[in-house]
Parts: C-alpha cells; structure tokens; sequence
C-alpha cells in the first residue's frame, strides 16, 4: 500500500501527532501542561514544516533562525518539535517527561536540550530575549555581510501567550523592537482568550492588535490558528513584509487551548494538568487518534523531518561562507572567530597589560568613570563588545569614543535602552544566546530590582552578560532612598552562578572588567560608584590577585594581624584609614579587600584560609545591608559587621556616610573593641 | 495700587512662581531635576487652582482627591505646590530641598512630606499606586454609598513622563486599569519627547496614544501643554468621561521641557542639573520674573490658597457623612473604622481564638492550604481585607467562600489580577495607601523577582500590603528550576522593615496571618509550601511565641541540648524527626522553629539567647541559599548550614529532596560531626 494521504490531512495528522505526544508526556509524568500544544499545535505544524530555517544534525550552525516558547510551559510542544525534526531528542526522552536527570524537564532549559534556544517559563521574557536574538542578527549582518555576500540573514520566531502579553517586559520589548525596527522577528500569538485563572475577558481586555501597531509593528489579525494553510499565509506575509524592513510582525492567532478535548478544550482546566484516562480516551475518539501512547506515524515523521532539507540550507550558507572567505578573507577569519564566542588571539595577554596600565596610572576617579574607561578599553579589542544604558548613559557612564549609537540601521554599538530595566536585561540574554556578540547593559543598582529575574536567568543559563550597575550605595547622596541600594549587594550575590564585583579603585574595575569578558560561565554584575574611590598601590602578586575575588590588600606590620578588616568598593579606602590609626596604636592589622565574593568562594581552601586566618578577629564594613557578611566572620573568635540595616536618607553623600557610621573612627573603635 | 491681573497673566505668573521655585532650591542644593517642574508648571496650576480637591489643613481627609507624582524627580513640582497651596511645609523647608532631616528630600517621601500621598522615583510605579488608590476609591465607594448618600467620590490624578510610559509596570498597571474601567482615574502625561539621553526619539517611537485606547482608556490628545485654558478643556473633558463612566482618562500634553531656560529648554541638558547663576539669570530675563530666590508674590499665593475652598469642601462633605450617619449609623461607623486603618474591637481575642482553633485542629495541610482558610477566616471578620492573585489563583489559593470577583463594578473582594506581579504588588501599595481596605496579592515565590521594587516600596512607606508567595522551595517540583525559588528567601529577608513569613505548618500559617494584619509599621510576605506539612504540636505558651519569629518547638530531653537544629517551613518536620534519631542516639536536641527573622531580631536579647543559647552547636535547615542564615550561628562554637547554593531540577519533589539532600538522616549526621 502506498496511498499517499493529502495535504491536509497530512497536515492534521502532524498536529494531533504533537497533540498526543504532549497528552501522552504529561499523563507519563502525571505533571505539565498539556493546553498549549494542543491548541498551537497546527501553527506549530504551519512555521516547522513549512518555514523555519534550522539543520538538527547541527543546532549551533550560526544562521539557522532562532525559535523561542515564550510560553514556556508548553514545553512538550517544543520537545516533540525537536524530537520529530531529528535532534538528538529520542523518544525514551519524550517518555520520561519531567523526570530527574531527562532531557525534558519542565520548562525548556538552554544547553540541557539540543535544539532550545533558550530557558523559558517565567512569562514575557522569551519574547525580550527574541528582540536580543533579533538585535544581533540585525548588527552582525550591518557588521558582516558584503555587497553579493550574504552571511547573516535569518528569522527570530517566538510563540507567545496571553500571559506573555500581560506582562509589562513584553511592553518594554515590543517597543523597543518597533523603534529598532527589527523586521526578521516575527511572533506568533496564540489567542486563545484563557489564562490560568479562566476566560480573560474579566482581566485582560487590551486590543493586542492595535497596541502592536502602537509599537511600530506589522499586525496580522485575525488568523484562524487552526488553519494550517491561513497561518502559512501570514507567515508569508510576515516574511515579505521582514524583506522590505518594514518592522517586526505579530500574528494573531485564534486558538482554542487544549483542542481535541471534547470537555476541556477552550477552559483553564486543560491548561496545567493531565487530562486522565477518561478524557484522553475521548479525545482519542475525537480526533480519530488510534495509535497507542507515543506511537508517531511514519507520514508523520516523513513530514516534520528537517535533517534532509537543513542539510541542504546548511550547505547552502557553507558556500556562501567559502565564497565570502575566498573574497573577504579577515572578516571571515573574524566572523568565525566572533560566532564561536572565543576572544581574539593573545587578549588575555592585553588584558594583563592593560590592566597594569591601569595600576601604573594609579587614578583616583569615580568606579562607574573607570569603568567607561575599560569599556573603552575594552572595546577597542573586542569588537563583539555592545552594549549601552536603560537611559542614564551620562551616569552609568557606558558610551565610549567612536561607538555610536545602535539605531534602527543597527550601524552603532552603543544601546539606548530606554525606560526598560528589565527588557534590557532579557534581551541581553538574547544577544548572548544569539552568539556573535558580547552584550552589557546598565542602570542604577537599585533598579537592579526591575531586572532581577532576568539577571537571575543569565545566571542560571550561564550565558555571559555584563550589568553595570553604579550609584551602588548611599554614596549617591540626595537622590534618597528610593535611589540608594541597601540589601541589593548582598542579595544578588545570593543569585547561584552570579559574580557580583564591587571594585574600590579604577585598577578593581578594570580587573572586574577583564574578569566579567573572559568568564565562560556566567554573569558578571559590576557595582560601581557615583563618588571618586583613590587609588589603591599593589604590588604585582596582589594585582593578579584581584581576579580570585578576595585578597590581602594591606598586610599587618609589626607582627601577625590581630585584626582583619574585610571591605568592598568605597569602604576599602575607609579600611584602609582605620588601619593606619589601628597600626599606629599598636596592633597590627590587616585590610582584606573583597570585590568579588563568589569569585574568593571559588578558590581552594588553603588560599581563602590564607586571606582570612581563622585565629584572628574580623570586622566587614560594607554599605549595605550586613547579614551576608557573617558567612566570611563564621571562622573567627570575634567579629562584627559595620553595614545598614534600613533605608537611606536624601542628603549629600558626605554627611549620609557620616549618619550611617561609615567614617574610619568607627571602622578603628569597632576593631578596638574585639581586641 | 489696586490694579487685578489678568486671569492668563496671573495664571503665567503662578506657573512662573513654580518654576522658579524649583531653580531656585535645586540651585541651593546644587542638586536636582528643574526641567520637568519647569515643563509641568501650567499642567500643575490648571490642575491644582481649579480642580483638585483637598484640605491643606487636613491631609489625610478620606474623600480628598489623591495626586500621584509618577515622575517623581521633579519633587519640587510638588513641594511648591504643597507650600503654596496652605499644607504645613514652610518655604525654609523648600530652601533645604535635598538636605538631611528636611522635609523636601530628592524623590517625595510618603509619611515624610505633609500633602505627599505616595512615594516615588522608581519609574512607572506611581502610575500603579494611583490605579491602587483609583481601585481602592471604586470599591470603597460600592461598598458604603447608598441611594442618596454619596461618600466616596474622588479622583485620582497622576503626573507622568516618557520613563513611567517606557517601563513594563506601566503597561500592567494601565491594562489593569482599563479592564477593571476605573473612570476616576486620570492621568496626565508630560510629553516633552525628552529623556535622560536626549530626544525619545531614537529610542521610545510609540504611539502612545493609541497604546491607551487599545487598553480601554479615554484618551485626549494633542493638549498644549503650556496653555492653562487647554489643559483645563481637557480636564473638564476628562471629569466628564468619568462622571459617565467611560473608562480612565489619559491627557497628552505636549510641553517643552525645561521651559523658560533660553538655552536648555527642551534639550536633556534641563533634566537633572542646576541651571548655574548665568542661565538662572538668562531664564529671569526671558520670563520677566524679577523677584529674589524663593520669592513668592502675593498674587500668586493667593491664587494656589486651597485652604478656604478646602475647608468648604471638607465641610461639605462632613454634612454628608453627618447625614449618611443620621440614616446608615452602623455603615457610617464602619466606614469611619476602615478609613482610619484600625482593625475592629476585638479583633486580636478572635485572631488569637482563630488561632487556638487551628492548633486544635492539627491538620496536615500545604501551608498554601492553610494559608486560604486562613484568609477565610480573617475575611469574615475583617471585610477591609482584599486581594488576590497574579493569574494563579488555584495554585496561590488565595479565594475564599463567598468572596466574589472584583470586576469592573467593584462588587466582588477577590481580585484576578492578571500575569502582572509588577503591575498588582504596585497597586497593593496604592490601596493600602488610600486607606479603607487591607490589600493582598499573590504569586510564586520565584515571581517576587517581577515585583521586587514594589515590595521594597511597601517597605520604604511602611505599609500593610500582605504579599502570599506559594511554592516556596525545590519541593514544587516539576516545574523545575525557572520556578524553584533558592535565593528568594534570604535575599527577600534582606530589604529592611519587611517580615518574612515562612511557616512549617496550619498553625504556624495562621499566625504569620494574624500577625500580617495587625502589624502596622509594614508589609509582610508569606513563602508557602505546594507540598503537605506535618501539624507541630505545641502547648499554649508555644502557641504564642510563634509571633515572636523564633522559638524552640522541641525541647532537648535527657540534658541541657548539645545541638540546636533550627529551620523554616518543610525543612521543620525533617528537624523534628532528625531530632528524634539524634536523642534515640543520647543528644539532647533542641528544635528551634524561626517562621520570621526579623520578627525574631526585634525580641530582647535575652529572648534571643534563651532560644539560640550560645554555648551550643547549631545546624540551620532550609531548602534555600544557605549563606544568609551564618548570622544566626556567629555565636555558636560549632555550626552547619543545609541549604541549596545552586539551581533546581525538573523532577518529582520526593527525588529533589533527596538529590539536594533534605533528609532526615543528613540533617542528623551533620549536627552529630559537629559533636
């Protein structure tokens, strides 16, 4: 028998293929969430068979275009996607859904499963990470492509709920992406009018279609979502509309969740939970699905299956990269080099150097002004290196000579993030996800809040995104409380994976700066001051010591420390003067400077029992919230912390230093008093 | 001389007062943000001189309109206002903008500033707290009006600029506004297409106007921003709609920024510097104003003079209430109750009944469960009380019987928030700042992130906003590491003034409620469990420390305790029954439960020590980022922390808490290697 079955049904084969994977997944791990498989099943069908651009044989091969669930929970829709293309995705994976050490867990996790773009679950933040994707495809094709060389051009597609749309970062996203006019991005909506707590209509009543067009975005309305053929349609036009660059598209798809329940479909109740034995018996009977649990038709795989064709674009833009090298043969080498996310040649060599650079100018400046300084620096090294500010450019000092500014021909490299904390850090995890560029953004520390979820997934992706956070302390002065960080060091260095640096001269920053770019393995957040910090004198070995997050700044004189002070950023220079009264008094004391605590957790024992020896006393002085700091003072007889257990005060930073008690008397007399 | 200016002449002159009010202090304080008053200045007098409704004499008078500063760097827009318009805040005061101990600090303090109604500066939010107070007025007004008797009824303003409309939270915050149609709400936006980095231009291309419309608001356009008779057409405009309930009202007012500074005015160069003695003196010339620093002509005072026409409308509305009174005493003392924030008579003997009930019962429950017949419970007697969850209602479990849906006629208590944490712990603030109503709101644990600064400005004002935070650890599960909260909890113990609740049982769970409630100097956030937890018997003495945040559960037998195990919420049932083995084992054993630290930290030393006696080991449990909880071990001479310093995994809880190492058996072996 070879009866070839039409497209159509072909097509509706696909989707309850997808459908059944996901009921059968989530019935396995009695756990998930089986309503949005079913209902975007069919534009699942339309995009993957008909339009995206991916070879499963490779997932990395850089021009494939990116594809992000911004609904995340809809996890089972992806991994049967995934599975069915052909990734490295077999079905026994399907089958232990959710379970400990599988290659499907709950949420679709970045560098766990071949083929997932990104970590997605916490809502609204895939569609920020596909305006990053979208950003850096855009400024690595104005950066890399050549008259009759086409080496970067392809498609961000992101799948995105209601849940997503509630959320304000798809707001901060969607604008920026219309303002930048990121036409190759291109969202799918499923509109499905239901959200966890029922039919949204009694808290979500946007007009979604002329809020996008607010935005600066092409609207597709109105498609019927279960119409494969209707949604190929738009996504042609999406694409015609990407070609002529004229501005991202969301297509509005009319879904209904769970479709193929005869009793939950188009309710909340098969959003998040196992449809049961009963209910999936009637389904079955619905959709006319006779194959047992994971059973996938041969047509089915016949048609899902994108080795084949993704052999053939890969080796399509592999020609093209051969012709681009034979003609371009620097910007190749570069553009190959720049994908494969390793620095240039010889750049930890020139980091070294600049850093010593630094130490010999011994500079008293601002921390936020010397870290402009090793942007700077940097950036003429680097050209992967993008980055800006959430709209205070000229406090966070984040532009640098020559970088201009990334506008909608994406020819700068300095962003103008706009009012958007936590859009900004999203999309720089889209940026560093992408691959081709090395992204940073900044704001105030305490806004660090604004953008925490999003700091805390660069983190648990590991992907390498720099914040620069200034004003990181009372130090700022009469801004006030609402300005003036008080538990935010301490708490984001409670972020697993994070390296929070808080540098106390320009020579820190600068080796913040060469630690955060080298790191392979994570996040860098560098807190910096609005005031000067003077200059600290090192010796060579201390220099490189920077780098392991904790070292002995200035030794005991006259016999072994009988006290260490432990400081960061602006306090280390207090330390540094409570020493010299603690030192001319008679008792040797040692000042312990800690810009970078996970960094100092890292290190083996002997170097860590080395900075602080368990026999002596300690005191910490950091401004800022002190609890943290009893973790570094468990080890010694007596200790105290010196920090700021409630809000700040709208004054100048001199005379809020002076209320708090961070004055190098207090430093000395805390001392004083645990002799 | 007697001559009468012109009402156009006067009004210039009035706004011309407020503009040099705000040069003149931000010059003294050689510190400020002088472009927006100066480019509010006609926004603010047509608003202010004949619409606003207040009583400088009596601030907190319930039925007074409530003006929200969402741009809150321009405080000194609002400091001239409240001294010109009769509140208690001297011109001295003025001449100290920015100065420790004043009351004009840099961004409006809310219980700092008489006339300040919420605290601002974190972009964006204000807008929220004003659709909180706007929710707040519906509700209360459908709750005590009656045919005849018209109690509540008042605006809400809001001052807004390019930052509020960029940031996410004002998407969620004006999309929860339109679905639920607060009418009374009326925003007025300073278009002055400037932010920090320049012109909006190249970063914020929205086309603001139809993004409102799109959420269901009103929205007048094209209002020049500078002609008082305008904006006051537009706010007439505005009134109107609201008086017919067609929705909330955005007023676009396009305005220059900085005007009147000849060479600054619509450039960013306005926005947050002194203008200098030269352009000061340029901006004199050009406005014709020639009088002194802080000089305020007669004229103008007289103008913004609220006190006469204040204490007439107070007056007025005191009938009212004397006539609601006459007719509806019971109401009219209810409401008379609720306005002024007290709980009713009685109250603490019912809350601490509920509570021995509960203890009674003994039931094993998730603290989620216990949590949701908590809140019935407290609901019965407490009809102030309101809230509800972030679009995760039946996993939250935060609706109680009878509790109806809080719809667009205000009838219902329960709220379906949307997927808006920003957006909903922003608006929580602004209820409990309106006053009248006890609000709660409610997402997972790992979602505090999306609302972080809200919950820290529930901490700054010091306001009852009750945060319920469900699925508080690894032992959610499946879900897997986006939703697995580890440095959720230290780092939210971290922001000053607010109360971690993390309770191990039902009793535990109603007693960080009862305690919720009745606190009056801040907010309190409750960490749930998704799992079952085990009753905890205790006597009564027990019973009642658990308000005091840390208390020994399980006392050592056969001796004086040779280790403390303390822990939180799941991790206490594992303490008990590691207790158990350790004592079978002959080490008297002392479980010490601590549901609230900072509960705990504000008990007497001598409390403190009697619960944590020094001379023993310690060993802290809890499923989260250890490092926070050395603070409670610096004084014992040995000490362990069991915790997580890593993300989750997508699995069954049962196998997480194994994986990661809550057993019984580990938690007993690691205080026996401290013996």
């Amino acid at each position: 028998m070879n009866m070839r079955l039409s497209q159509t049904a072909q097509d509706t084969l696909c989707a309850n293929a997808l459908r059944f994977l996901a009921i059968d997944a989530v019935e396995a791990a009695q756990s998930g969430h089986p309503g949005m498989p079913m209902g975007m099943a069919e534009i699942a069908v339309a995009l993957w068979t008909r339009h995206l651009k991916h070879d499963p044989a490779d997932p990395a091969w850089p021009d494939r275009d990116r594809f992000v669930l911004s609904n995340g929970h809809g996890s089972m829709l992806l991994y049967g996607l995934l599975h069915l293309s052909g990734y490295d995705l077999p079905l026994d994976e399907l089958k232990r859904f959710r379970q400990l050490g599988s290659k499907t867990p709950g949420h679709p996790e970045y560098g766990h499963t071949p083929g997932v773009e990104t970590t997605t679950g916490p809502l609204g933040q895939g569609l920020a990470n596909a305006v990053g994707m979208a950003l850096a495809e855009k400024r690595l094709a104005a950066e890399f492509n050549k008259p009759e060389h086409t080496l970067v051009n392809h498609h961000t597609w992101v799948f995105l709920g209601d849940g997503c749309l509630m959320e304000g970062v798809s707001h901060e996203a969607a604008s920026f992406a219309g303002v930048q006019r990121l036409s190759k991005l291109i969202a799918l909506w499923d509109d499905n009018r239901i959200s966890i707590d029922g039919d949204v209509a009694g808290w979500f009543g946007d007009h979604t279609p002329a809020r996008f067009r607010a935005y600066g975005w092409n609207v597709i309305e109105a498609v019927d979502g279960h119409d494969i053929d209707a949604i190929d349609r738009a996504i042609r036009e999406a694409r015609t509309h990407a070609d002529n660059d004229a501005g991202p598209t969301l297509i509005c798809c009319r879904t209904t969740i769970g479709r193929g329940s005869p009793s939950r479909a188009g309710t909340a109740g098969i959003h998040g939970a196992p449809l049961g034995p009963d209910e999936i018996a009637a389904t079955r009977e619905a959709l006319g699905w006779d194959h047992p649990p994971f059973h996938v038709p041969q047509e089915v795989r016949t048609s899902f299956d994108a080795l084949r064709i993704g052999a053939s674009q890969r080796a399509t833009w592999q020609q093209r990269l051969d012709a681009y090298r034979a003609a371009w043969p620097e910007e190749a080498a570069e553009f190959e080099r720049r994908v494969s996310g390793k620095l240039p040649t010889g750049f930890k060599v020139l980091a070294d150097a600049i850093l010593r650079g630094v130490n010999n100018e011994g500079a008293t400046l601002a921390s936020r002004k010397a870290s402009q300084q090793a942007i700077g620096r940097l950036a003429r090294a680097l050209p992967e290196l993008i980055g800006g500010s959430a709209d205070l450019t000229h406090s966070n000092l984040t532009d640098w000579p020559g970088c201009g500014a990334m506008r909608a021909d994406a020819s700068g490299r300095h962003i103008n993030w706009g009012v958007r904390e936590f859009g900004m850090a999203a999309a720089l995890n889209g940026i560093a996800l992408h691959g081709g560029l090395l992204p940073f953004g900044a704001t105030f520390l305490v806004f660090s809040d604004y953008a925490r979820n999003a700091i805390r997934m660069s983190a648990l992706m590991r992907l390498r995104t720099i914040y620069v956070m200034t004003h990181d302390s009372i130090g700022l002065g009469e801004d006030g409380p609402t300005h003036q960080p008080i538990e935010h060091l301490p708490s984001l260095r409670q972020i697993p994976g994070l390296d929070v640096w808080r540098p106390c001269d320009a020579v820190e920053t600068q080796a913040a700066w060469n630690s955060a770019v080298q790191r392979t393995d994570g996040p860098s957040l560098l807190a910096l001051s609005r005031q000067n910090l003077p200059h600290q004198s090192r010796d060579t070995g201390q220099l490189g010591d920077i780098a392991r997050g904790g070292y002995v700044l200035a030794e005991a004189t006259h016999g072994p420390a009988a006290v260490v002070l432990i400081a960061t950023g602006a306090e280390v220079a207090l330390a540094m003067t409570a020493r010299d009264r603690l030192q001319a008094d008679g008792i040797p004391t040692r000042v312990v400077s800690m810009p970078c605590a996970s960094a100092f957790d890292r290190q083996p024992a002997a170097w860590r029992d080395a900075v602080l020896p368990p026999g002596c006393a300690r005191v910490a002085v950091e401004a800022a919230q002190p609890d943290g700091w009893w973790k570094y003072l468990a080890g010694a007889p007596r200790a105290a912390v010196i920090g700021i257990d409630r809000f700040g005060e709208s004054a100048p930073a001199d005379e809020l230093n002076a209320l708090f008690g961070f004055t190098a008397e207090r430093v000395a007399d805390t001392a004083r008093r645990l002799l």
